[in-house]
């Protein structure tokens, strides 16, 4: 299971999402990750939103790190690299870089694990089916 | 039907409400009127969110309009005052005013209608009970 | 100056911008019509954030209407319609539709009126300059 | 300077804070942590906005970490518990618990460090002196 698993999306940065600082408000790139998780799932399509909520399986972030290299402003295309991270378990792993596109300059890194839940929040011990079907369709040769 | 049901709450500014205009983003005020009608329902029980969901019956907002008179900064208070305003049939309205608490400037006018919309989406054309029990508690003498 | 000036974009619902109810908060909204300027603005330019910023002169929302109509979800695409509305005087105003790409199903109508401050926060009583400019440039034939 | 400064305040979730899994979105923790360091810096004064904004000398977020371990709802009143974590250098941390009122379970942990820059986005090697003149005041007897 050592396939590289990559997506790369660009986002445009929003006026709403900058602060008094002039720049984006760091709470702002949590939605950056979760647009770079979003359009890993529609290149490596099965871990999406809809077969999450279809199966009744959520998967949660539950751990969330971020380090803040360069400020993106107003006007600022974001490139977001979104990478699986395979670690054994009921987990789902990304790390991110998330470059400014006018100069290629690292503005962040990130990383994110996600636990799987049932419909009555009790965490899941083994992957759940669509994420099992999924690894086995996007690991393996 | 003319009593004045009408709650007054303070929330403070966020940093990260605020954009590069170094004052608070405009869209920022759709939440502070959110606080206002949650207050509002805390003051005047029946109609918050959880006679809401409990019911299975919702209340989206059909209409917002906000007119924004002067800024508001870091570090300020604002006092939000909502005040139901009635009109017959299945809505709910409210008017707004939101000022800033070191000067009492008037910050934004605003005001709000929601309908209300059955588990399937569909709209409702009488009101629902639980609002039609609100009005008889709170309206009438 | 009766030109039709209009410009379209897509975006795409993020899941952080909805809520409980599992649709897009109304809130959200009024992002959506911020990008729907900002393409305008690249389509149109000279009226974007960036010559705004240059002169010193910014252009505040002072109002703000949205009428909902129709939910947005998890997974869809929203289609952005972006109206210049010429009126006399120190404003800048602009209407907007918007519709979820899947079915062309009209979600919103909305329009903003801006006004011109200077560094100072007042008010202007005359266009700026690079308002004129643009005006000429698109208004006119 | 082991003298233990702790802030304790409490924040009502909002419903425009929830997303489709019908908990609080877990991007809207950055802005709880954020109310956690204003509370903070309210009791002990001298590193809060306006002093960083006055001295030229802004505190950006270098490094977020949160762990979500069990969610927030609407209605909740979530308690943020932010104390300050000394560490020799021109940065600040601080750790924090966030609790759901109703039962006090333990709802995530997070951690943050603020470096310092100048106004020309600098990092400065040295403490700014507002921050030394503040830890002279609480951390020493």
């Amino acid at each position: 299971m050592t396939k590289v698993l990559e997506d790369i999306c660009r986002i445009r940065v929003k006026f709403g999402e900058t602060d008094a600082m002039r720049c984006v408000w760091h709470g702002s790139y949590v939605s950056y990750l979760e647009d770079g998780r979003e359009s890993f799932g529609r290149r490596y399509p099965g871990i999406g939103y809809v077969d999450i909520s279809r199966s009744g399986i959520y998967a949660p972030v539950y751990d969330l790190h971020v380090r803040y290299v360069a400020p993106l402003g107003i006007d600022d295309v974001a490139e977001i690299h979104t990478r699986y991270v395979y670690k054994p378990g009921a987990r789902l792993d990304f790390s991110y870089e998330i470059y400014r596109g006018r100069d290629h300059a690292l503005c962040a890194t990130a990383s994110t694990t996600q636990l799987f839940i049932d419909p009555q929040g009790q965490l899941l011990v083994d992957p759940p089916d669509y994420y099992v079907r999924w690894q086995e369709r996007f690991l393996k040769e």
